[in-house]
């Protein structure tokens, strides 16, 4: 992630707020009493319509429209569409971690943080906005691996990763680097069954992730 | 699912042989001795494409012109992309389950029987040609609930399901319904890792499915 999330990275793209931005000028400015720029109107605006509708099925027109911003703006901003996807996703992409990684997770024991996470991503994913994961519908629908916006795809997944990796030497589990790549295979996949809505237990990827740990010895 | 598959959905969207249809007529007459119609090389070409380069980005002018059919007759077979899109996963979907789910599991144990696909996924996620699930990437691309890919999708996924629950009740799982789902998030889970390229160790999803058998006692 080249750029620092700005501080109006509240909005659109965290799956709860996901019709906020095309109409609301106001998240950008919560807390400033400023109304947002261009720029972050146009990154508002980007990240609620792709995550909404998909990267491909949303044109620069649209998201220019909707942030009111004329396209020659949208292009002397960004210089093309890849990178206004990329820096949409950026820009929220900490509210988006924020869904279910708590800035803090204070002095609670490491295995009731690991399962406070995927608590989160069940009400995240119950929730009426849920249209998947920004970071893996980015990654799966640009196929090319070198696109800009799949390395901070990559990125932000990798926080949440390491965060694992860290709540799991903490909790002295046998083998730390092993559970934290077990238990993101479990986020991920929730997420996956959740858009598809083939599981029948909503239950399925909390006790999953309570099992991986009683195996790993993290009680 | 409300199309038989057909004879020649051995090829495109599998993976394997993902680049095989927009040059190669032959595979979907291998067997049969007849070169295939305009019908079969549009399947072919569809599932190849939109699997490769996702749906949004393949137009149906590019469909039609790989698979050697004009756009006039793409339209009389399918009426719209959307159709072309849904019929296409659908004419491929065994190949796809065919990857990793065998068609008999034999005399094998169940809980052998379950290890067994997340060894073939293993080698599917590993290979070359791996761009994701097709399943997994229709549903995340296609905003759109309704659409009727989405249902395709969604069937195919459930057949994985339906055999990890009746492997789980074989092998007398202490709760082979919520076994099934647990191990069809760890499976696509598995599948967004190798996509994103977040993982460190290859062997998290086949060692957190193995846990999970431990855990309900299937041996």
């Amino acid at each position: 992630m080249g750029r620092a999330v700005t501080s109006g990275a509240s909005s659109a793209a965290s799956g709860n707020t996901g019709s906020a931005a095309s109409g609301d000028t106001g998240s950008a400015a919560a807390g400033t009493g400023h109304a947002p720029g261009p720029r972050q109107r146009l990154l508002d605006a980007a990240a609620d319509l792709f995550y909404r509708q998909g990267i491909g099925a949303v044109g620069v027109d649209l998201v220019s429209k909707s942030a009111g911003v004329s396209k020659r703006t949208m292009y002397q901003q960004f210089g093309s569409k890849d990178q206004l996807v990329a820096e949409s996703l950026d820009a929220h992409g900490m509210a988006v971690l924020g869904q279910y990684l708590p800035a803090d997770g204070g002095d609670a024991p490491p295995r009731q943080q690991i399962l406070a996470i995927f608590r989160a991503l069940g009400r995240w994913t119950a929730s009426d906005k849920f249209r998947g994961c920004p970071f893996v519908n980015t990654a799966t629908e640009l196929a090319d691996p070198g696109h800009p916006a799949r390395q901070v795809a990559r990125d932000y997944k990798l926080r949440l990763r390491d965060s694992f990796a860290r709540l799991a030497e903490r909790g002295r589990a046998a083998d730390p680097q092993l559970l934290a790549d077990q238990l993101i295979v479990v986020f991920d996949g929730a997420i996956v069954q959740a858009v598809m809505g083939t599981g029948r237990r909503a239950d399925a990827a909390q006790t999953a992730a309570a099992a991986l740990l009683d195996a790993q010895g993290v009680g």
